[in-house]
């Protein structure tokens, strides 16, 4: 089985992040981190919803900066169900340092794991969802993120086991009606975008009709975005791009706007490759963990 | 009428946050904005669900830097709803400049609008509910915010009408048993406390029962929450500690652990001086934004 | 006893400000360095001046970061006094590590100490004299700090036995003539304050008068700074204050203003609160420390 | 006409880049400019060597944070010939501002346009002897660039006409034998990238046999790289691939590994998508320009 | 008559220096800003001691930042004697701007301001005492500098007419006994150092001895410093050093250690060419200045 | 024999530079690295072209951030020659540690070598010859680097035999027509830069004619740069100038513009102290090296 956090890098910008969110807790002094000092503590995370476990690596570089050692004891991606328990508490993690440190970094870890794994447990639900429905495609999130989060956000779907979707605007071209009002064309944009992005980034084109996806394809596109249809005009659409093309072009069709857990089985279709949706990462509900010092 | 940005420094670390959440938008290069070109034109920032209008300052801030004009056509603090519409959307500002600049400025702009307006609609909805029940104190956050968002999330709830609480760990001190145990009493740890933190800052105390609020009290604790009561402990303990003290110390009553909009009314009283919850900011809906160029 | 360096987060901008220090003193090469080489080495830190021995996390840090390791002689706080011995000289650490790491830490690690130990050497001496004096309230520092150098120097005063009074304007809000001024009244600006500083963060109002002093404290004020009274005067006033507010309001009461060691005395009343001066952390006598490898 | 500089962002690590670079030349202070003071000076920029201009934009940011007006004679993107000229040298910028505003920009720009244009230069060079020899594929850089200056190496690429190839380890997957070994076949490594970089990002895989390339492109590879053919094995496999997938399969092909502008024509065929190489941006020739004070 | 703030880089870390002081002062919410709000106010900012006004290129800097129009009434360098006026003040600058944009800059300004006048009205004393006792040469300051504020004292060095010396240990090589005892002898150490150091940076040797001297001085070191000479030891030392090499050996001698205002008078002779002191930027008196708004 | 990394400073911004750089190559996720995992493996660096080894210290600063360790089998500054080898490679460092760190660390490691390695051959190279036309004087750099690379390349310089003139605009002082012009003649030019730059730093003075030099000389200029002589009036000019000012005044004199590895020959004269060139730097070839994990 893999490791998620063998997707971050062994150094650079999100471990910095941690250090500003250190940082942002604590601009001048630790009132409370002088009150309770540096005697040796153990203590317990627990978890206090039902929920996939997400975020480990961000919460070790929490602990591993505040000079802790923890010992876990779930694997990220985990779901949990304190509910289910008498207590409804599930320990998942051990830690042990000086009180301060452990203080210190008590409410940011917390935070952390607490939305990473909301998003996790979105992902994983609708997937699941879809999964019983019969759909073997992609389901994936959008750029709706948190500023400044887009990594853990995005990591996250994919622990939930849900596609990032493009992650910026260096990553694949997408082409809207903007884009190609100011050229002219489909032709023209996607023709642009390639001079530039050339032959290792892929280019999506939002089309608002079978026409439209048409001359999208023909000019190279690599995926087609169906836009402004109803569930059955683009079950009909997709099915008759997929057909006609066949054995000629090369392409994916996404269908996206407004997709939820609750409406996304009317859509589903598996001449459809991919499915996104902001619903798993925005506005998600927050998983909650505690961390208790033992005594 | 005051104006929630004179909150915010006229320069600073803030500021820099919105050019690094351009950067993770644009690593590298932006393929669309060669596309689109550098033509003046002119867009519409729209809102799309009903909630208090919230983030102007920091979505201005994304505009400035992005070499746009923007004429906003509603204030900060705002509710509004769209629902009520026959098209569902209400413009909130128009935007002008080159369209590769709208289109960076886009996405973060609007990431920030539906995150920070949800946060105040949040407030403004259970602030307006604990009136209506009679309810003339405070109600406030946490500091369960999101890393590296916490000011964001602070000023949201600000504009929605609660209070922010503590900031960080520099502001007011919060003594819980964690503190209380490694000091051996209440009044040590308050002692110690208030001989670091000084005259400038208050000190809350976490207190389990009526004795240790009496403790808390008279040690110089300046808040006082009471922990782990059912609501009518509740009531009838912040009764009786009001009244017991009364002329010789001042003091606060706070109320915490999880509040929500579903169930505040029955812990309502106004011997308790702050009702804090997580629920006004954490997991809270985005209100939906959009931005269209004119054409 | 407990430990000041308890108040410093274990990670953040107070160790990349060190970084920056190292970085400003070798902004390319360390020609120096190259001629001493790695030979591993012991130095000796020595206090030549009598004060406070102040600022070991900062200077440790210093150490840290450069490779070496210390043993220090003395605890933050130990007043010192090479004036009394033999050679004018006391060791206050031993340092071990290759010679180059040595000299690259050397003069910055003494700027520190140097000016650090001025501070809680100004700040001791100024309290043991109120002290002396029957004075049994606070004495606190001021704004009035180093550009970049605050939290060293805030530090400084508390190792001393002074309060860092408020650290930032984020903490505890001052309102002066210029903020009453631009309100109309001193009820409206402290309403003002309130409305947005919340239950958790104190509100000063600087007042002229008794008068002035009565409204801010009806109003809500949680400490009254008076201003611009002869010494009698403002020993009348806070006593007349404290009497006629007993039981009803509390509030403490600042006196402020080109306070010294010097005329400190004349000024003292244990009815008011609290003394602030700049005198103890500006401008203040560096303390002699050197650094000496072992040969 | 396109303008490249619309690939750049309006704000963000780039334009802090130019600042670092300001601050490398000028640590302490700028005595030089103290000489000469903040009279107002006119002065010119003239390329002094054959090539193509390039790096404008990235030189129009030192002359906006030092102060200076600029007028660019030249287009990017077009190609010089000062050796053509009387006097060796062809004027391409008129720059006005205080005289120690243009000798504190002069060196760092200079440093940036002849790197710039260099690469530019040499992309230029290869792209239209391959033209020239009928092929009418792409012709790539590779990561092998200036640690710090990815961007504007690859930019430089792109106005000389080549493609830039993947930008880093987040854009296009690139598995090697390492990759392969680690997983046990390519097929494996395939569906094991495939599962994290998602439907949005591309994967190439390097292939020392046919046999090698058939499995990679069945498992869903997008571009094949073919590593350690001959020149003529390599048109043969790259036939018999085109051949034996069409309509079945879309996938590139791309031949890398010491190319240069001298053998490259060898290695030429329209079966092969793609030619990589570093020698258009690895120890490229500087193109010359200077910046003269009018007097 | 030359301007000083011609020395500054126009870009750079300085100007980063005073944002992130802002920062120091302001970490989360400005809430005396919230109460005074944007009305357009003027305000005076005033001299209240004696001494050179120094820092307005760095407090200027502030005022920028904080969008302030400021017309300066007196110039950099200038001495200033409120004391011999009627009020006791001097206004140096009329300020213009929104009332919390003043409030925000004016506690920066005035931390910069009166620290660096403090260290140039230091300098000016003793250059001027110097050279009232007919000596021609130069005092210079030290290393001895306030972690992060070297670039402002230094600065603030020459604005009162002393010497900056060697800026960092980048600048001008040092060789001090332990880098003597490291390399076996002076003419080794200076040769190390000149082997990386260059033909560009001047090499300084610390001599306990005329014997020492000599050595020095034929090894090619720039600047000889005599260490642990009486007064008149160094005076003789001096006429024998400079006599002995002339015509042979160019350098410069140096005298430092324990210099003050109150004993150099007694350690001056023209033979020695400099004389190092930290007195004139450590532990200096801070001038006061402070700033009204206009009402 | 001297190790150049002591050149190094122990911490600061060199080290947060190589941070940058794996920022650079991973923005968001390393998706190969997610592939191979973290199994232990070995790995070997090679050397595949003839050249003078260099950057030792900053490739292992990459492979101390991705936490690997290093065994170096050869020394900084060796010439390797490869191409008299039967593989054409030789093995110069094994490395160990989990495969995915290997991979991050590779580009990043070459790219730094090849670069470095580069810059010192090519500076090894032109000493040799210097040396074997019996020049001994100095041969020097130029402040043509690459923008964000001075230190790596100046570092460079040093290791293949090379001085490397002045770092910076903060080193020494040049001053050329453009600062004369705005002074009004050498000797106020002279004078200004010394009332600033003080003792420690020195005065280069380009000079058209020898009058130009003489009037150098006299006002105190360190150094003389002879610009636009032909190699005969040049070596004319030096032999006068030497003759004229022996035993009154101590100069350097320097000559530079356009001199090669090809050309230098016929201006070398042991009359001339330095001769500079940035052809040791600037568009040098890159050394080829590569990393292959063991299997």
């Amino acid at each position: 089985m893999s490791d998620f956090q063998n997707l971050l890098p062994i150094n650079g910008s999100w471990k910095t992040d941690v250090t500003n969110w250190i940082q942002e807790d604590i601009p001048s002094f630790d009132f409370g981190g002088f009150v309770v000092g540096t005697d040796a503590k153990g203590a317990t995370l627990l978890c206090k919803a039902d929920g996939v476990l997400c975020g480990i690596p961000f919460a070790q570089e929490v602990y591993d900066q505040c000079g802790l050692q923890v010992e876990w004891l779930y694997k990220e991606g985990v779901m949990l169900k304190p509910s289910e328990t008498e207590t409804g508490k599930i320990p998942i993690a051990k830690i042990h340092g000086p009180a301060r440190n452990i203080l210190q970094a008590e409410r940011l870890s917390l935070n952390i794991l607490s939305r990473s794994s909301g998003i996790a447990t979105a992902s994983r639900t609708i997937i699941e969802k879809a999964r019983e429905s019969g759909y073997t495609g992609t389901i994936a999130g959008t750029r709706k993120t948190t500023p400044g989060l887009r990594r853990l956000e995005k990591y996250s779907m994919l622990v939930g086991g849900c596609d990032t979707h493009r992650y910026d605007l260096s990553s694949m071209v997408m082409l809207k009606d903007n884009h190609i009002w100011s050229t002219g064309s489909i032709s023209k944009a996607v023709g642009s975008a390639r001079s530039v992005c050339g032959f290792a980034v892929k280019i999506e084109v939002e089309c608002q009709s079978e026409e439209e996806a048409d001359e999208a394809i023909s000019s190279g596109a690599d995926v087609i975005m169906l836009d402004n249809f109803t569930n059955e005009e683009l079950k009909i659409c997709a099915r008759s791009l997929k057909t006609r093309w066949k054995g000629e072009k090369n392409f994916l069709l996404e269908c996206s706007g407004g997709l939820t857990l609750q409406n996304i089985d009317s859509y589903l279709s598996n001449d459809i490759d991919i499915y996104s949706t902001s619903s798993i990462h925005q506005g998600t509900k927050a998983i909650d963990f505690s961390l208790k010092i033992d005594h």
